[in-house]
């Protein structure tokens, strides 16, 4: 995208009019308030004059070229309005006017027509449904926001308007400057990803925030993320479909969208928050540029109740309190009082003045063991409130390990908390909220430079039986026959019990006289009838047994299907250590790994399988393409993990046999991109072998 | 307690001096400027006068009687004073000096003598290490801390005086008023049971609130908090030695003091708190008297986004969007511009002015499915914040239904926020605590008046078994023989496997022959040697194969104890649909349940048994005493349970056994309280049974 979509040397707006308070007039002051400097054009029929300008009946009836329109009327005529940019050839579109796809079917019409006449005629289109734009960096404020907070290092994105007026309204409050701030409202042409990309070549731009609802091409904003050089802190709501997903019966499903926007974002290394204040107090923070280097805190306490407190969030947030140096416990010994706690949490006492906190922090910002540095004061009778603030002000200046300041209380200790804000040390009066913030930039800090970016083209494809696939794949979701299965898991590799599937009798006798105990169940196209029946028999021994178990389980498929001679699968018993599952979700459609496709790709859900799946959710997420190592990070954060890895004295299972299942996941699924949903539950573990069980795969364009 | 110790007639200050910032003549200061109209003494040898005031040498040579005494100098010069307070005979103390148990054996020593002397006395005692005490109903601020927010319907109770200048700081800022402000410091007389016994009965306080980090008495805490018909709002640090206890690899302890401390505040009732903030938004927010009769929340917005982050909130917190009725969506359609969303969250759209809002609102007020109302402005353009402000303050003059407001933003916003907090209507600029704070509330209101108090005396003991016991207890931990156990739980009607003790050979053939499929292995005591040898074999089902066993088990047992011919455990073997887990600590020794025993008592562990115990940490507490809806309660909540009620078209499992098992379990341990510990994993459960199966005990003075 060129920059100039946001610097253009004209603009038109229409629908300014004499009511001052009127969306139209609000650009307009806006406009000029901030100081723009190209030529402004008002357009509105109704009026010869606006505020003092002259205003235009239309766009074409403008003398000079317009870089810019800005389209602040009913959605019912904007349609015409465009017409006219398009024939008066002006670069760039911004349509504020809601009444688009957000309200139905009639309104994404409207909205689809514009978008493919604009994309047509090679014109740009910030919007609709959308707050418009600031760019500080050129004077250009052309949004209907109440304030701007003035230029800064921040470029801030934004699907929802109303969440920018609440942001511009914090920042003025807070003294934080913003280079843009873009509201995309529908985007139904400029979106995230081209924004992203602008602003981390813009060297006046240290770090991007951007709220969040929809992602237009998740696999690109992942990209663009792990190869950024600068932070990207996002709010990105909708959790709670989780709930409602996570609740069908399908274990594939706990892939759900939301956990694939959570895992692409862990992915690009961005920094998450879940309000408007961590919001804020992130992007205040990371403005600093001082990153801790891994997440050993040290914290400096003039009270010892605060203390525990930020001991049990900082063992909450699985951070550590810092091990002090022998040289540190020494300085500490010299430099403070014999009453005074020298561990960690330090406690310079009730009575500390400035100097007992510069000395104790001076020593942990030379401690090699802290990463970050927590400063807790609470306003005690002689407590230097000021002061304490003016030496951390300093400290900080020359260092570039973090210091955190928590000023607990309001009156009082407002005057410290103040000067801090103005010297842009981090400070709050939430010991609880910093040290989650802390977590927060410590993941950041420590992962970034660390992403070694995989490709779809890394991964080596496989796809013989792209043919009957592609037989098979309609617009609806259907099962893979077994046998397709059976061979897809072959080519990848992927160990499957020996198995044996018949409607033959006598075959299957021969077959299980030479594997028991063996297991007998209904296959998969036949369980898909399911309504109540029993499909399984476990542990078969002997002949005789498998006689009877066959001939009931025949007679219960012929029950349900009415195929008098069905499919029955044989498969040998292996008496599982763990049960492990896993599940995949594509998120996009099956053109998703192709040039053009918009999504995610496939998200692999992995965990504790069996009937516990879905009790203990223990599940973590691989969002593909993913490297061994990535793998083997997601499956060290389950908790089942501790018992492959072997819990308490008990063997160790072939860990490496199931990363090596993962890893051909990866490359069948990429192979073959028309499947849409996967579930192997269990795959069974034990000390020499992983093999994938129960697998139901799932096609769909 | 006599309410006269906060309210006495004549105060004697020991080390007040002319230094004006001293504590001494902090806490005089603060006493006569908050208006004190009794008499005040002062004492310091050094002066023959402060401040214009007459210094006395020392107590004695006050020639009127004295109330009160407080003590501001160096510990080491406290304990004469105190013999000349009881020489003088003093009603009471206050010890504001630091330096006694807090800081190792000899403080610890020295507070243990005045706190004997003084006890002996009749003297009641507050601190010492604390900050004083404001009892603003009778104008008495003896404290010296720098601010006195004035008087409210709150008292608060404090273990830290830091954390109590940081509380009254913000107090200020908030203006919230307390009726008393009490700073307990180490508590080595006066403590909290009785001052919350006090205010129960001050018809001038509304509710209490508490910084505690540890409890001298947790069983009568709790029956008080049961009892109380006052909100109780908690903040009980010190959760970061749980994860150092859990670590310990026996399973009891993870029945651990902060769990304790965690079910014993759930059980009363309490509002427990984490942060500064939260502790004060929580007090605001209670003072109003209005709370939610259920967890159905209706959202209002003027944006999008916000609505959705407060979805999100909802459901993480596991509360719930009420479902609007048929006729409040009738009202909200008559009401709001077509546009808006008549869903939950309403949104009543960006262009909304206090009128939208208000009709929203009265909606919801109406609404019978509505307990609570989360109203949630952005500033946007013509957004009316300050006439918002005023509709929901009328709206919630009223109504009892309680209104959440959410007015996002800081500057423009903060003339609205500054109009609730004026008129107690809740206000946050953060979503994500404001839900948060409505779980909580939610919590406490729908409980209140539901607390059945169950008292040890309910629950029948039989304890015939006493004699053994006491003949095996001693200051150290020791483990019952299984063979005494197997008789506790018999008494009990505790169920267990079939089973025999014994180290003869042919007896146990003869006993394995009728119960096979069967399990051997070594006994408790044996076990507790364990190095690393096979001390079990499942599943033998032949004489042959028993035999065979058997030689191997009792080898091993041998080499690790050297008994030639050690006792073997043979048990029939019961195959498991669920592995459940019982494990008990006490809290507190063994007199724990007579009339001066202080501590918790037992708290139960359960939850999912077997390898998973602690990889998944599915565990809930019971605090005994418990009736059985309490005990079910927390069964309910385990994740195991979902299985045992019968999961995905399973059989459900003997649940009512379990809860017997689990009754029964606390009438053994309060039949004999020496047992300090108790470990039951698994409790096999199946269709029809529910059988202890490996029971270690632990008993201790």
């Amino acid at each position: 995208m060129k920059k100039d979509i946001f610097s253009p040397k004209s603009i038109a707006i229409v629908g300014a009019s004499v009511n001052q308070k009127g969306i139209g007039s609000v650009l307009l002051q806006n406009l000029i308030n901030d100081g723009y400097e190209g030529n402004i054009y008002l357009v509105n029929p109704k009026y010869e004059e606006i505020l003092g300008r002259k205003s235009y009946p239309d766009i074409l009836s403008i003398e000079d070229s317009i870089d810019q329109v800005c389209i602040a009327i009913p959605s019912q005529a904007v349609e015409p309005v465009v017409d006219q940019c398009i024939e008066k050839k002006v670069k760039s579109i911004v349509i504020i006017s809601a009444g688009f796809k957000e309200v139905g079917a009639d309104g994404r019409d409207l909205e689809n027509r514009i978008k493919d006449k604009v994309k047509a005629a090679g014109i740009r289109l910030l919007g609709p449904n959308c707050l418009g734009y600031i760019n500080n960096e050129d004077r250009i404020n052309l949004t209907f926001a109440r304030k701007n907070p003035g230029n800064g290092s921040i470029a801030f994105i934004s699907q929802s308007g109303a969440f920018c007026t609440a942001i511009l309204d914090m920042a003025i409050a807070e003294n934080l400057g913003f280079s843009h701030v873009i509201s995309i409202g529908n985007k139904a042409d400029i979106y995230e990803n081209e924004l992203i990309e602008q602003f981390e070549k813009d060297p006046q731009i240290d770090e991007i925030a951007i709220y969040l609802e929809q992602f237009t091409d998740g696999k690109e904003f992942v990209s663009l993320a792990q190869k950024s050089k600068k932070p990207i802190v996002v709010i990105a709501p909708g959790s709670s479909q989780k709930a409602k997903e996570a609740i069908s019966s399908h274990t594939g499903s706990l892939a759900s969208s939301h956990e694939t926007v959570i895992t692409a974002l862990k992915k690009g290394n961005c920094i998450v928050v879940d309000s408007t204040e961590e919001l804020f107090d992130t992007m205040k923070f990371v403005k600093n540029k001082k990153f801790p280097n891994g997440k050993n805190i040290s914290v400096i306490t003039n009270a010892g109740g605060p203390g525990v407190i930020a001991a049990d969030n900082i063992e909450k947030e699985g951070l550590s309190l810092s091990n002090l140096s022998d040289n540190s416990k020494k300085k500490l010994y010299e430099n403070l009082p014999e009453a005074s706690a020298k561990g960690n949490p330090i406690d310079v006492l009730g009575d500390a003045l400035a100097d007992r906190y510069e000395s104790a922090i001076s020593t942990c910002i030379k401690d090699e063991g802290t990463d970050s540095i927590l400063v807790i004061l609470t306003p005690q009778l002689i407590t230097d409130i000021v002061g304490t603030a003016e030496k951390i002000i300093k400290l900080q200046e020359n260092t570039n390990k973090p210091i955190f300041a928590c000023f607990l209380g309001k009156e009082d200790v407002s005057l410290g908390i103040d000067l801090l804000k103005k010297y842009n040390v981090y400070v709050s009066n939430n010991i609880e909220s910093t040290v989650k913030l802390i977590r927060k930039i410590t993941e950041y800090s420590v992962n970034r430079n660390k992403n070694k970016v995989v490709e779809v083209s890394d991964i080596k494809i496989s796809n013989k039986y792209l043919k009957e696939i592609e037989d098979l794949i309609t617009d609806e979701v259907s099962i893979l026959p077994d046998i397709i299965s059976e061979n897809l898991l072959k080519e990848h590799n992927i160990p499957i019990p020996d198995q044996l599937i018949t409607s033959n009798i006598d075959e299957a006798i021969v077959f299980a006289a030479t594997k028991f105990p063996v297991v007998i169940k209904a296959t998969s196209k036949d369980l898909a009838h399911k309504t109540d029946f029993k499909a399984i028999y476990l542990d078969i021994r002997t002949v005789t047994e498998f006689q009877e178990k066959l001939r009931l389980l025949r007679e219960s498929i012929t029950k349900v299907t009415r195929i008098a001679s069905p499919d029955i699968l044989i498969q040998e018993m292996i008496e599982p250590k763990v049960e492990f599952f896993l599940g995949a979700n594509r998120e996009g459609d099956s053109q998703i790994y192709e040039e053009n496709g918009n999504g995610f790709g496939h998200l692999l859900a992995i965990g504790q399988g069996g009937i516990y799946t879905e009790v203990y959710k223990d599940i973590e997420y691989v969002l593909l393409p993913a490297n061994r190592e990535d793998i083997l990070k997601s499956l060290d954060r389950t908790k089942v993990s501790k018992i492959i890895d072997g819990y308490r004295g008990k063997p160790k299972l072939a860990k490496d046999k199931l990363l090596d299942i993962i890893s051909n996941i990866q490359s069948l699924l990429i192979s073959y991109p028309q499947i849409v949903s996967m579930d192997i539950n269990p795959i069974i573990l034990t000390e020499d072998r992983a093999v994938a069980v129960d697998v139901k795969i799932y096609v769909k364009n």
